[in-house]
């Protein structure tokens, strides 16, 4: 057992689903993930300078031009309290064309820009209208937020360095300044595995954690937060979360709305009621019934997945989020950050022992 | 030239589109569309008991079962002050499974009630849940609306009495106590055609119109209801419109969400601004990719229309809105109802006095 | 300890805050719950004649009449498989106006049809145009739901019960027929006190459930349904559950709905993703503030809450949804219905058994 | 009358309400406007480098610091294809934090990172989240649009530049590089007074015009732009409007998302059908009922208006925006940008003749 093993190697497995097999959003052929991590700097916060606790991760939602060649997707909005760009357009449209990224609140803006940069003049993608996604977390209580330290170079950084590989750790690119449930939170992931007329379909998800207090912490419904709280101070609780969920199902945007609805199961699982400066926000898309930007012909042939067949898929975006949530925990590590704040990585051989008081079975 | 030629046969034509055949929701092949008028006593308002200017329209969306074979679908609420039941599901499912019926405001509980017993028992269709669509508009100024006077038997008639000919004149069935802009309202329809890779498609619309104040009406743009204000007494203004809209192009929900909200520049161009106390309501579905309530696979092969291709239906859906407003007026005749209530037909010698004032081309 | 104590009696105790006097959402003052049964009937389905077991109850949202002085509110669709009336109104005008009735899904209109007629004629309330509201889930497994046996006497009689004690028990009115993962369901009710500035202000709720599947039923977050499969068979999963929220802090319908949106978290730790079926639909209300029909100025003085000061809401809100819902197993009892099927009540022995073997901590 | 007087002063009235002083969105007490050009270069287009023909507008919603003391706000989306950032947080928590900027559609990511910097750093305003909101159109057609030509210090000048003025032409600011109707376009403004209870209230609308197809332009109704298609090649469609509309009446944010819905009524009354491509997006607030960052108290005293009572501001909504749309072309002049694609000033002589062919009445 090392210091960041994964949750579910760690023994809790959540729901009775499959996993796939990097579990990890990347099972479902095509996606890619990247980060870039911007670090640096000690001591006192120099409003604008520094110390740097931040970075960037850059989803590729599928396998090449997704401008010419764009995913159906949807969003829902647990609690509006975040600054997202590119909502809008999926809502109305029900496509993503561009690579998703996250980075903190207030380097949306920047990172928006730097996107379009590299996808014009980087990649050559031919638009003059483009609809960039970015989606923030706030990771002010380590980083220097007001500095924007996410630049240029470290977006096309983590968009270069995407790989289909399982999901990079907890404390990567966006991650870095993020705390979850009062300890180190950031990135984490899942995925499942469900069957249909002989064929194996993918649910993935990737958050970005960022909210919680350390009380209301579940794991597996297990009310282990209670018993963490004599370890940590606990600071006042902070928002916010960035909930990726994809299929390589042939979903429509209003299904894949309906799916990205059971992020908030997953979310509400592991025991935070999303308060009022929580940012948590769902993004969902399939890789399958491509939408080509321009076309000969005014309709295309594709399949229409029914409704009567879902159920399980919202299981699966459920499950999954609720695992990817721990596993943003689990892979962490110890930050320390402006003037010293820290966040500590989730004490495991506490949690174990809360757990075996519990009689929890781990598998 | 007869008291009740519809507006196009006038001489108004509404847009550049040309009309379909029948210029009403009917020229999508499976539409019918049937009237039940209940309509008896005069004189003063007894509460509960008469006199009675109602009835109920019944639209068949789709030829055979809706219910075992549904049509995608979707809805646009302009101004929500309605009571109409069935919204929620279209917007979640993304479909209709039964007719939609039309009728007074208090009466939808009874109307939708019958409905289901149609359905279930006279029809004999096997469901144990289902959900029944029934929109209104409120006639209370024609007729004693909490008398509920639209029965059961009326709405078997409606739905049996439906037909896929031209849609029957204003003053029937839910027409029968509406109002517009003042004068007599109530049914109408219009339909364009389109054509795409060589196919036709059509769009339909068909309105209850019950709503605007007669100072603000215009026709095809022309300023014409501010010349008619000195003819009749300006009671306050009523509420409510129901539109709907179809195609038999193969739209998805999210598309036809798009489409509903189009109605709203069609309702505007004939002047109201849509007042507090308006149901302004939008239903649209599409006859084509029906989705089966049951099925062996999870997936189905379909048509998907592109997004880049849809701005003519928009238009298409604009004018024939405007179009079945200024129908539901054309076609109607002057109803006296409770306490001597009148509605009387727009002066349609006064109108093309005014519009030759303006040098209205007639077409 | 007797076999329909409450869950909260019984020893689990669902969050920090603690519980009002009555624990109902009654505990709001004006509020008031009634209840009428229909049950008649033993043996196989005839279809539209019984067996029945169904019911209506009946929400007194506020004291007084509430059509002229109306109570702000919202509405949050979880699942949108219902077939409700009344949210388009209640989302547009950001308020109530009349009780609000739970029956079963085929029995909406003529309840809907009932609740004017009794608003209108037994208690003279003067309008001419009013927004009944009527949730519904489906009994169809225990009762003949295509005979619609709620009748017009019942919802005159569930009104007219109403009092503002302790909710009633789950099988009382609209919880006659219900289910809850796989065993019987119904009404639940529980309640939450917060303090502001001195003051004290309440969240309470009151559901009727119906939905679920006995492997996937977590009792404050303890796994126990999956301990419990072996006792019984489980059956197809059902639909839906109605929650209610009321509170008596000045919130407005834009923060209610907020409000109604976390009812998703209280819901989604009993387990539940909410499956393709299940209409999931949230009503939240605040009987502060009344919104006057008529009033000769155009704006009157009110308290505007501070969304700054919302999150402890959130936080009962959850609470009391999830324990209203275990409450809605607890006060159930046995019921066998048409064709024998039978919703056993969940067996308390075992599940006190499943709770001790996972040391969980009973208050 | 000179080439860029206001289309009111020029003879074309719209509605029967009476326009403010100013008939600018400044005529509501504190809102200011400023611009900022960014003009350079002709001849052929080099991607990323020129020519440029475009800017910012900047507009403080209220007076002061608009963080600490928020506007209660909301949004409507009548056409989503657009890339604003912002909505989410308005719609959620009902209120605008931030100055509102329109630009060009690549340049909204760089121009909400200057927003950001310029509140930070050169108005110390004191925080660590905020919601920037920025709105866009794309005027690609005339200039260089991947170039994102808007740098830090025009978002600067265009907000140190403000007035309470009446509000700039056209071609300022957003507006240099946007056509309308195939004519040129771009910044517009009108206001109405409304009188309640012996006070005078105001709507005021502001616009970012680049939509429409000169076919189907409609001045107050009359089909003008049919009459003008011969005198210029009629270019593909553009797409995109940005709507404001604020008020000084306490208008809660349920009742300002009313409002804004109603700006597509006068949108529509000027001719488009809103096609695919258009981002057409409303945004609307209130200067009265601030709300505030922090309070010691959880609530505050506030206006209440009365929904009864809101229907002249659907008037007044409706009729300001159709009125800044034209106002927007009148006040434009001739731009010839990037390629020498030009962009005329609607030739008003034609349009007055195409109106006195009409009988216009003038005023």
């Amino acid at each position: 057992m090392t210091d960041n093993m994964r949750v579910r190697d760690w023994g809790v497995k959540i729901g009775k689903l499959e996993a796939g097999e990097k579990n990890s959003i990347t099972d479902i052929p095509g996606i890619r993930v990247g980060h870039c991590d911007v670090v640096f700097g000690e001591g006192p916060l120099e409003k604008g300078t520094g110390p740097a606790r931040t970075g960037v991760t850059a989803i590729w939602p599928a396998s090449g031009n997704v401008f010419t060649s764009k995913v159906p997707a949807a969003t829902h909005v647990i609690n509006g309290h975040g600054k997202s760009i590119g909502l809008m357009q999926i809502n109305e449209l029900g496509n993503i064309e561009t690579p998703i990224m996250i980075t903190n609140t207030l380097n949306v803006g920047a990172v928006a820009d730097a996107l379009i940069e590299y996808l014009a003049f980087k990649k050559d993608w031919d638009f003059s209208s483009i609809n960039p996604i970015v989606a923030e977390c706030n990771d002010g209580f380590l980083s220097d937020i007001l500095g924007r330290h996410v630049k240029k170079e470290h977006v096309f950084a983590a968009l270069d360095n995407a790989t289909d590989g399982p999901v990079d750790s907890s404390c990567s690119g966006a991650g870095n300044g993020m705390s979850c449930y009062h300890f180190k939170g950031g990135i984490g992931s899942a995925s499942r595995k469900l069957e249909f007329d002989g064929k194996t379909y993918h649910v993935g998800s990737l958050v970005c954690s960022n909210m919680g207090g350390m009380h209301d912490l579940r794991i597996d419904g297990m009310p282990v937060g209670i018993t963490l709280e004599k370890e940590r101070d606990n600071t006042p609780e902070l928002g916010s979360i960035i909930m990726l969920l994809a299929t390589d199902a042939p979903l429509d945007s209003r299904q894949l709305g309906r799916l990205a609805l059971r992020a908030t199961h997953g979310l509400a699982r592991t025991g935070t009621a999303s308060g009022n400066g929580s940012g948590d926000t769902v993004y969902a898309w399939s890789t399958a019934n491509r939408v080509p930007s321009t076309s000969e012909t005014s309709s295309i042939e594709g399949e229409r997945w029914l409704d009567a067949k879902i159920s399980s898929f919202f299981r699966a975006a459920a499950d999954c989020t609720e695992e990817a949530i721990l596993d943003s925990m689990w892979t962490a590590k110890t930050v320390i950050g402006r003037d010293g704040n820290a966040r500590y990585k989730i004490p495991l051989e506490s949690v174990r022992k809360a757990l075996e008081a519990l009689n929890y079975t781990f598998e």
